[in-house]
């Protein structure tokens, strides 16, 4: 129930992540006498439970657990967003259901036995892929995180927006992806002397179309079939889409349908019309593919409030598009001190990484943050240092640091700090 | 197209490891002419597609795939078993909504802000915790598989069933399981001298009830409240269960309502009416927790079919409860011979890992096989060994090598090898 001063890490009560092998320190509990220990059967404890089923689902408590700001372009029902609900989850993978959207012109109804893919191009020998045949191919599987460009994209505005940390932030999702390494797939074609690029388009309607260095596709991008397990759902390309892990999630291609060899990128709508980042002198920067080091505190996040004085979990994710996650710093006091997070066990390359600290919450207004580092060396930045040299209103690979301030009533909100 | 004598590994077709990184050996793509390759527009890119939803789904494509093999003890619903249909999964994690299922007495519908887990018994200081109280405790996350100890009991028929691999050995699964470690608790309830092992209750009408050693509690047991990310689903214990790694799941008990500490096992009906392994002489063999070293090939297996000669991909899952899987060995020959097969990215101690070899049919009758060793140096036994020492019936822990005939026609049948 107490806490010593050796276990402070940082100011305004966070504590070491040695905090995390003490017990009673959270306090949480209810005491209770022998006699109340003899507990009696609640209610569902009386009769026979419900059956098995062909098709789990969440509890019915849980329905408040599902994709929010599901938003719509004007006249249209299927190019927009939805997000991740990042406030309700933890851990480390996304459940499928609740992996993000986003569409540019809605989700086709694709019959996986009429789909193609056709490699064609700068190539020996085009060809053409059937999901039979791409299943006869080697496949790998692993765990990455996928994030839209445009993620957090909303913390550019002038005032910081009173919204929910999914609502913010969740253009992003982890997920086992597996599938053919795209690399044995175009040595069987054959690549050509003086190929660079490929040009990736989807089945969609919009024929989203992305062009990708040969380098990023020889060295770890795949045609994802699967994922967590399952084949890819619709609403993230069934039945395959472009992988590249670290990579922003746009140009992995859903619905994957071409993959044309090319010297030059092809200056795509989907490229200069958008995804393309605008400095201060309003110049695009092109290709602008890695995702940066960025973390999140998700509990407590604006929406959530805290209950008495005492000790919290402060949680969150950490994610790099270079790599592995070495170092989550939380603050307490605004950013004035730092205290080294504790990293969950699986700390994978490319992939969400779940940090959680001990915070001794003293019942006063408190400002909380969380700042990344990742195993190339690259620290997540200040809003300022992101913001410093872009255009007015250039939102994407918005990576900032976040900081929630927590008031003395326990109400969380979202502030530029 | 073709592979080369250096490309061979073991007897009847099958190929070494680094096959997979050789381009163009699969050749299941069609060669496309120069004009082909400007593909016409499908069908479903000449309209916008479907909207953004809040809880994604499978595309209706996949509907076969599905838990299978539901069956209730007459006159239940919720008494019985239903199980993860393996063949259709490719990677390490289970989709939440295909993790089989084993209930006592169907899956109760808990209230969770009504739901109270109690810590009794041999204490200084009896607890009760909300789940509100125990969001304040550290909690850790890690990806895991669970078995129920009933799994591929059928293995045992004098004569090979013919079911798919999920009907045979669908119950197992692995997710990321997220709580408090259980340790945490116990220390701030204060473990009296002499305790010695844990009786832990669940909340379902049959009050599953298992005994279960306070050193494995103390080790690496929690209260799980996180499956994949989300809430447990109710099927599996929402809103906590207790979590073991590595040990069998009817002891990772669901609903979990009360631990209470002890000196002795408390020898409920759960683990002597059942759950107990009986030897030739009839004696009943209690706490026979930790699962097996054990490997399967997924695909191809019982009920899908080879078509042409030509290299296919062998692909399954190996796990220990004892840690990591070193090792998975694959034969075509009938355990003539053996080569090692490539292992995925991710091999997570306690957990699934996905395997997979290059095997050149040449048409004929073969008999496929896998066998794994674990870190600890155990290898998996065959159907034989296991048997050896059993009494009739004793079904339980089995882990013998899964061996499938594939025919000249390319059907593929469970057969004893």
């Amino acid at each position: 129930m107490s806490t010593e001063k050796s276990d402070v890490a940082a100011g305004n009560g966070l504590l070491g992540r040695r905090i995390f092998l003490k017990a009673g320190v959270a306090g949480g509990a209810t005491l209770l006498t022998a006699q109340a220990a003899g507990v009696e059967r609640e209610q569902w404890m009386k009769f026979p439970g419900g059956p098995m089923s062909e098709n789990g689902a969440p509890s019915a408590y849980e329905a408040h657990v599902k994709r929010i700001g599901v938003a719509s372009q004007p006249g249209t029902t299927g190019t927009g967003v939805s997000r991740t609900p990042l406030q309700h989850l933890n851990g480390l993978i996304t459940p499928s259901r609740l992996h993000f959207e986003r569409h540019h012109s809605g989700i086709p109804d694709i019959d996986p036995d009429a789909h193609r893919l056709v490699i064609h191009g700068m190539v020996d020998r085009p060809l053409s892929f059937s999901l039979e045949a791409l299943a006869r191919y080697p496949m790998v599987s692993r765990i990455q995180f996928l994030e839209c460009s445009g993620n957090s994209g909303g913390s550019i505005a002038p005032e910081p927006a009173q919204v929910s940390v999914g609502n913010m932030h969740g253009l992003v999702a982890a997920s086992e992806w597996g599938g053919v390494p795209l690399s044995v797939l175009l040595e069987e074609a054959g690549v050509k002397r003086g190929a660079k690029w490929i040009i990736a388009d989807g089945a969609d309607a919009a024929i989203m179309s992305r062009s990708v260095p040969l380098d990023k596709i020889m060295d770890d991008a795949i045609v994802a079939l699967y994922q967590n397990g399952e084949r890819l759902r619709p609403g993230n390309g069934y039945p395959m889409r472009l992988f590249l892990p670290g990579w922003e999630g746009n140009a992995c291609v859903k619905w994957l349908r071409t993959i044309k060899v090319m010297s030059e990128p092809a200056m795509t709508k989907d490229e200069t019309s958008k995804y393309s980042d605008l400095n201060e002198e309003g110049i695009a920067q092109l290709f602008t593919f890695p995702m940066g080091v960025k973390s999140l505190i998700t509990s407590p996040s604006h929406g959530l409030s805290l209950g008495p004085a005492g000790i919290y979990q402060l949680s969150g994710i950490a994610w790099s598009g270079s790599g592995k996650i070495k170092r989550v710093e939380v603050s307490a006091d605004g950013g004035s001190s730092w205290a080294d997070a504790a990293l969950d066990e699986h700390v994978l390359p490319k992939c969400l990484t779940r940090f959680r600290s001990a915070w001794n919450w003293d019942g006063g207004p408190a400002v909380i943050m969380s700042r990344a580092t990742d195993e190339a060396g690259n620290v997540q930045p200040t809003r300022t240092a992101v913001l410093n040299g872009r255009a007015n209103g250039a939102f994407y690979h918005y990576n900032g640091i976040q900081a929630w301030a927590v008031s003395d009533a326990g109400e969380v909100s979202n502030v530029y700090a």
